[in-house]
């Protein structure tokens, strides 16, 4: 067995079949569920970095996180039968969501162009710049929850 | 109200206090598995580009997603109390986590340069490379699973 046969071998056994596409329904929710939090957690801590001690390093990682977050493809994970909960799996995604796609794709654009400016502001280490352009990031993030997201269940 | 303030007030509504530091353990759970979730769908991706149709892009997405998530200092999400379930919170990470930081700290820091190495060969778009350090990568994550991680439950 060569080395390279072992390697995939190994990543193959670390990742199982769990996340090879196609994925079920119920994991492209939880996947696309991570991602935003994911996010969530970043946008937090650049907000403390901003409101508190302002650590450049700190900040610009979590804006590297949330833009390559946003490029990485999410679109992909709101396949067929996942406009709705499954099982225990809740989304707050709604119908409007998979019935607009135009109004989507403007809301995501817009966001994924300004999370990737945010990146490039935090990435500068510049303090205003970076309060300026994170305001400016989460309204693209407001836009579309208060289009698409329900409120809390 | 200055646009500035406009503008942070609105990112304040997005992401409320939930991910505000310092965070509840529970959340810190949360978050981390979400990295990881995430971090495994981009490793699927990945796989599925060297399995069958490569596509350039898509691999350099996937792997610059896992590269930022993994610089993002999730050492922060092992908090005091996160070391087991919290009610429907549940963890897999072994007590040897919190009680051997040497071996965390070599085998995350393992994780984290191949995984920036994986972002590297990717965006060269070369897929004979890109295997290669797909599987060295695989083994830095399955290396901390083996030591770190419980079986599932």
């Amino acid at each position: 067995m060569t080395y390279r046969i072992l390697a995939l071998s190994i990543a193959t056994l670390l990742i199982g079949n769990a996340y090879a596409a196609p994925l079920k329904p119920e994991d492209q929710i939880k996947i696309r569920k991570a991602g935003y939090s994911f996010m969530a957690w970043n946008m937090g801590k650049i907000k403390a970095n901003i409101d508190g001690n302002f650590n450049k390093d700190e900040a610009a990682k979590a804006a590297a996180a949330i833009a390559a977050i946003s490029n990485s493809g999410m679109g992909a994970l709101y396949g067929a039968g996942t406009d709705k909960d499954i099982g225990d799996t809740k989304t707050r995604v709604k119908a409007e969501f998979f019935q607009e796609q135009d109004k989507v794709r403007e809301l995501a654009g817009a966001f994924n162009k300004e999370a990737n400016e945010l990146a490039k502001v935090a990435a500068g280490g510049e303090l205003a710049a970076l309060r300026a352009q994170f305001g400016k990031t989460g309204e693209t993030c407001k836009a579309c929850h208060d289009k698409f997201r329900k409120e809390d269940h």
